[in-house]
């Protein structure tokens, strides 16, 4: 399928093709495309072939590609899918692949708005019975629509940026008064976020089928939580600083045409939704989660059972009109399966903390200083192949 | 004190020169200072000069000259205050004043992150009484921390643009499913919005005592409001659809520097705080909004009042190392007065709709189609003489 030579299993196959920003020693970040262990530098390459496209790959994030839209995306991605397959394009691309380990990865957009969704019913369901244990997990709303809320954008990170254990205020359940101090209940979301390309206009809301002429990709989301600010802060208007000091994204954009073989039906939904968040082929995609805690796999969430489909989010979303622009990015939420070795979270998979796990010997709970935590996925085609979305990884510094 | 012509009372006196975006025919938006009904168009006029800041003036958004921080800032007040008083300078502005008349004003900055407090214990009281009749009003985290949640900032609008009347899910009380359809109870917010020049670093919390290292200056902010979404969606992430279709904001942004006659000492806050959110010097600003229903007076709300002063907002929003970036906005929540005709939206100004307004003769609760709501605000300054924040005005279209 390619004339570059790739390692066994790599998540970055010739029908991959992901986008990011990578910067190589003193000079300027700019786009690269993933193949294997390498990335073509897509600038020079594109020069060279006198594309178009050539200036938009000259900058240090993908905001001017991802503003350009689905045809442009498709045409773009045929030509990728040409050079790593045709041996005659071996002459122009082999000088302008570089190894990915000669790069650092940076931000791969400048991320506009970034909304959190909390579509998967088993973690709403785990997180009512941890935070609301009187009252029935699953709220009367849930089911009728998907849950969301704005997170902070201007503290999205790249991957690998170290996270500093946040301070704040957290109250004991038998405290009368809060204290404060750093977060002794540090843990992860394992999430699929979706990146916003096509903007829309404010006061028209996006139809639910119209998901794929704004959505032009998927990035793994490590959105970091601190449950005992949460716990204190979330009523009435939600979680703040219980998520805002950081949220970690992969670096390598895969786009929606090459996940597409991994489309799965979405599963059925009960009560029926109603029209403006009905279609007639929604979709998940088959996607596995892998959490690492200091390179031992605690968890393997499956993102396929998800109750809300990423196009039913986006129409909620711009229901009430609010436009989207590129750049903007909504994440799923956690994705937690049925079993326990299938949970995004920690505070699920320890249940609170009351049951820790067993990692590399220890018990663990929560987060603790020094650990690192990576997260990666993968994608499962209709034909039994996979695809890899990468790696999110970050290492917990202290505050 | 100005060789300039102004009408009496005008909002923008000599000793405000708040800065904004205008845009004079089909020419280049560009930075200008308010001065009585006139704009000075600041980069001719700071080229003339020879000034260093002449660039940032030429920019079709604050962000640049935002940027800058305090020193710069109020390098170039002093410069804007000498042009005004004068006489001298009267042969290099004079050619460089337009009627405003003549300008459309633009959105003053780019929004980097928008954070929305709930400030004012009056609202929070009179909301937690609407939306949780049968609890306590103030929820027990209330007086400890400034609650406050992550708007949409791509849709913060300048003042003057329509707003189209969102539809989404709504639940009657008595209905045991949501229906679709358009807000039956679109409200407004009044409220005092902080724009952020100066960013920090991911990491470093911002201490109580170095808000004005951070802040620039003041906007009027309109967090219009649809309570039917927001009643039915809010649990248990917080506000979304209910706000995120539209936030208005007024053109002019007045300098923290012009605003310091009009400061006053915060009211005492019992329980006592947490120290990183006390402060020697906590202050508010006297600041009176005026809430207008198509041209009628319906609420006058007291900001003085507030309980949290900005500068813990500010040390709140960042104590979990959560950086701030050059175009942040934070506002404080509704600002309502203890007095029925001081609440800051018709949600508490109607109690829920049930005790209309009489306005222009007419019973009105919530806003229709074809109103127009302007929110004005004026600082009180301690010589007694008032200094104006401009308006903030939409007229809402059927959806």
């Amino acid at each position: 399928m390619t004339w570059i030579d790739m390692p066994a299993n790599s998540p970055f196959g010739p029908d991959n093709l992901p986008l990011g920003v990578f910067r190589l020693g003193d000079e300027e970040p700019r786009v690269g495309a993933a193949i294997g262990d390498q990335v073509i530098d897509l600038a020079p390459v594109a020069s060279a072939q006198m594309m178009d496209g050539a200036q938009w790959f000259a900058r240090p994030s993908l905001n001017d590609f991802l503003a350009l839209g689905r045809p442009t995306w498709q045409a773009t991605r045929e030509w990728l899918l040409d050079l790593v397959r045709n041996e005659n394009d071996r002459e122009v691309v082999e000088p302008h692949l570089i190894p990915q380990s000669a790069v650092t990865m940076q931000l791969p957009f400048e991320v506009a708005d970034y909304v959190d969704f909390y579509a998967s019913e088993q973690h709403a369901t785990n997180l009512g019975r941890l935070f609301r244990p009187d009252s029935e997990p699953l709220l009367p709303n849930w089911k009728h629509l998907p849950v969301g809320y704005h997170g902070r954008s201007g503290t999205i990170v790249a991957s690998g940026t170290d996270i500093v254990r946040p301070s704040g205020q957290r109250k004991a359940p038998d405290a009368t008064v809060p204290s404060y101090g750093p977060s002794q209940r540090l843990d992860i979301e394992a999430e699929l976020g979706y990146v916003v390309g096509t903007p829309s206009v404010l006061g028209k809301p996006i139809p639910v089928d119209a998901f794929e002429d704004h959505v032009y990709g998927v990035v793994v989301v490590n959105d970091w939580s601190a449950r005992d600010l949460q716990a204190w802060e979330y009523v009435p208007l939600g979680p703040f600083l219980g998520k805002s000091f950081a949220t970690s994204i992969s670096p390598w954009v895969v786009s929606l045409e090459a996940l597409a073989p991994a489309k799965v039906p979405l599963p059925a939904q009960d009560p029926p939704v109603l029209p403006y968040l009905a279609g007639e082929s929604l979709v998940n995609y088959d996607i596995t989660f892998e959490v690492y805690l200091n390179g031992e796999l605690v968890s393997s969430p499956p993102y396929k059972d998800i109750y809300w489909s990423p196009a039913q989010m986006l129409a909620h979303l711009t229901v009430n009109g609010a436009s989207v622009r590129t750049g903007d990015l909504y994440a799923s939420g956690t994705v937690s399966g049925a079993q326990p070795d299938q949970r995004g979270s920690f505070i699920e998979l320890t249940w609170g903390g009351r049951e820790p796990l067993i990692v590399n010997g220890d018990k663990r709970t929560f987060l603790e200083n020094g650990d690192q935590v990576t997260i990666t996925a993968w994608a499962t085609t209709n034909t039994g192949t996979r695809l890899g979305l990468g790696e999110v990884t970050g290492r917990i510094l202290a505050g």
